[in-house]
């Protein structure tokens, strides 16, 4: 039924969709009932629409020119502009900006006033239907998020939905929107995801690899002058019994002296995807002058931000799983529930977390301070350190509080990882930057478990438990069974 | 006009098939003229084959079974066999065996005793077809190579042709040949075709990485007490002001100390490649126990080894183009066709080099000494350190003693390296194993001349200037124009 579209297509929202309705913190806003894309540059010839022939709805599947990207008054120049023009405001393609991290980014930096671009395959909410999973909050599609996130303030956030793999794809992306920075998000972002069995430990590191290659190729290509902020983790760098620093370490051996990448240690072939990746960038910015920032991000938490607060068709997805679920979200989620709280192993394992609301801060605060041409800038993104067996105790209290009954049992551990060990990585380049943290209170932990209470009922609680074991590993395709 | 071929396959030897001569260094051997596959456990059913359907002549294109396995008259027990069983030879899988380094170590294996399988999808003589260039010395078909090489000794090396990125053609050959050791060669293994354009830098990473997870995966579902020798290169640690450690630095920082992997600082997408498999090898000898030999290989020089002398239709490749040729072997070459030298910018990049006898005795003592369950060693493969100018140097010297007028020219580097820079690598674990190194004496020089003046006929001159810019790649596919 596939067929390619015209270079003009008007979308109209279907019957089944909700309105957004009274914002939390604005006033009303009448939304806008259908969508025109119109552009003079894309050829359109990778479009594929598939809907009612008469136009009733049109949902665009693949395509590397904006969904929705609206008529504009006073269209922008384009090839004549220059990247970082302070005249005018920065342009930021989110890639991966349907995600956990990449949705909540976008909105902030739309929000800021960065002309923000989201380029997503939208394959996350593909693993949750393949995996029998689902957040714990109900996500609207992306297309309702941003017509909704257009009703409520006006700012319009265009959409490229394809693959970064596709390099024919992403070019056009690229030689559309024109970015000033990407924000690359874009990649699978599990550890147990990767660990599942072969076919998805390949898909993982091809997958991350090569997207961040292209996206490389495209900026030496297309946009040279445009800044490269990617995620890492801070799980590229294990757990060595040394301080960690930022990216660098300064090593005197044998009476001479050279500062050099930091000694990477990944535990799983996510982490393994990041560090290439690292290594894959660090070159580029080498040969090729390419400007670009590492965030080596910590465990984010939380949910909210002021963005994805103002209406519920904007709230972000929370993932409790024990596939995608994060230490310190999926304790609140079992609190929540009543499901003893998951320590794996002895619960020593220690690492940097940072609240969501941060997570959107440092990315900004990235992109207005822009590495150099040929600069690989690393940046540790965290704001705190926890063991597990700290949070626990954490979210045991908050949740006594809330008069709900916490019980802690330890769980044999499917990772390969030191459950016991010293733990103290550097984290000062951005609050130099002006990062003004938001750390972990007992005020956000009751907002989170209250929150989950709320979605209470949207609970599987037969995902909670690990599923996943980083030893039994094998060749054989892991499905889910349906029973 | 493939079809699926049954469970034996008699392969005769078409008539344009020239038989062994007079083996250099052996008495003369009786060619068998046909050989027969059989195999009780192979299925065959990934058998493709093209030929006349008499079976005067067949050519299999792509299988998992052994194409020039032969029945034995004491067929192996098969699963009941223990690896490192001392009572028998031990069985070693070399991948990528067609190549350079691959089939002299082959030969070498097969001539010590091992049981040897080579496993091969020939890319690499596709790429001398793709990019219009030939080896300098006129090298047999894989098939004829392993006829004659029975022909003179005795001796089978199976041969199963296929992509490891296929994992169900690798498993085939687990199943198959059941290896006590992998030595795995099977990789791109150029760093200007790795910069040639886009598909060629995601080609490399792509190859490399999940070729080699597949191996990985392989040993841990099939054969878990299999050692994997993997063939990294010094590449991956580029030029650090301090000394090179094999694999390893102990760093001291703020107090604390730590045994680290050394920094990596590759500079290029094939070195970017091994670095990658490094890493993805050391987090499963972690995780699943794997027992692997990271060798991390210098310059390898020179084309003779005992065995690929025997017999013309046993000489390995050498390869003088600016894409595959290395310094020194390219250099031998410039000299005997008059071409001046072409030293890369200032020509102080100083590097290790090896002898390709050192690198077939090195892969010898990795296999008899292997790796403990769990361990990733890491072995710096290479002789002595020479600069590109002092290498020029030498095969000046060497060219006038046999009448050569051999000139020096510097060329605008084509590479992103330092020219000038310290470099001090370790390399005393393999002498420790008991490597006797061939050091590069004026004799071999001598030989290497000799040699390159034998084939001088076959040397096309236009591909001896470097062609690949690291700073200018770019996404447009490259070719070859004809003229």
């Amino acid at each position: 039924m596939a067929h390619l579209m015209s270079t003009s297509c008007s979308i109209k929202i279907s019957s089944s969709y909700r309105p957004c309705g009274q914002p939390l913190n604005q006033d009303r806003t009448v939304l806008p009932n259908s969508f025109t894309i119109k552009t003079s540059k894309s050829p359109f010839k990778r479009l594929v629409s598939k809907g009612h022939s008469a136009g009733r709805s049109c949902v665009v599947l693949a395509t590397a020119a904006p969904v929705s990207k609206e008529v504009s008054a006073n269209p922008r120049s384009g090839s004549d502009r220059s990247p970082n023009d302070s005249s005018k405001s920065q342009r930021v393609m989110v890639i991966g900006g349907d995600g956990y991290c990449g949705w909540a980014t976008a909105l902030h930096l739309s929000n800021k006033g960065y002309e923000v671009a989201i380029v997503d395959s939208l394959v996350r909410r593909l693993f949750d239907h393949q995996l029998g999973l689902d957040s714990l909050t109900p996500i609207s599609s992306i297309h309702n998020r941003l017509r909704c996130w257009k009703a409520i303030t006006g700012k319009t956030i265009e959409l490229y939905i394809g693959d970064i793999c596709d390099f024919e794809f992403l070019s056009e992306t690229f030689n559309s929107f024109e970015p000033d920075a990407v924000v690359h998000f874009g990649e699978q972002r599990s550890a147990p995801y990767s660990m599942i069995d072969r076919s998805r430990a390949v898909f993982t590191q091809k997958n991350n690899v090569i997207g961040t290659l292209n996206v490389l190729f495209a900026i030496k290509e297309f946009r040279e002058e445009c800044h490269l902020v990617k995620l890492g983790t801070m799980g590229e760098y294990g757990t060595p019994n040394i301080d960690i620093e930022e990216g660098y370490i300064t090593i005197s051996h044998n009476g001479r002296t050279d500062t050099l990448p930091y000694p990477k240690q990944a535990s799983s072939f996510y982490h393994l995807s990041k560090v290439h990746d690292s290594n894959n960038i660090a070159f580029t910015c080498k040969a090729w002058g390419i400007r670009a920032t590492d965030l080596n991000q910590g465990v984010v938490y939380g949910v909210k931000t002021d963005e994805t607060s103002m209406h519920e068709q904007l709230y972000n997805r929370l993932d409790y799983d024990g596939v995608f679920g994060t230490a310190l979200n999926r304790f609140c989620v079992q609190a929540a529930v009543g499901h003893p709280l998951t320590v794996y192993g002895k619960g020593g394992q220690t690492r940097g977390y940072l609240d969501i609301r941060d997570t959107v801060q440092c990315v900004e605060l990235a992109i207005a301070n822009p590495a150099k041409p040929g600069e690989f800038r690393v940046f540790n993104q965290f704001t705190e350190q926890f063991s597990v067996n700290e949070l626990a105790a954490l979210v045991t209290k908050a949740g006594q509080k809330l008069g709900l009954d916490v019980q802690t049992i330890s769980v044999p551990n499917p990772r390969v990882e030191a459950e016991e060990h010293y733990y103290n990585a550097k984290h000062t380049k951005l609050i130099e930057l002006g990062l003004k943290p938001h750390l972990l209170s007992d005020s956000l932990l009751d907002s989170l478990l209250n929150f989950a209470i709320e979605f209470k009922d949207r609970i599987d609680t037969k995902q909670i438990m690990p599923s996943v074991s980083w030893k039994k590993i094998g060749v054989k395709p892991q499905t889910v069974p349906a029973n």
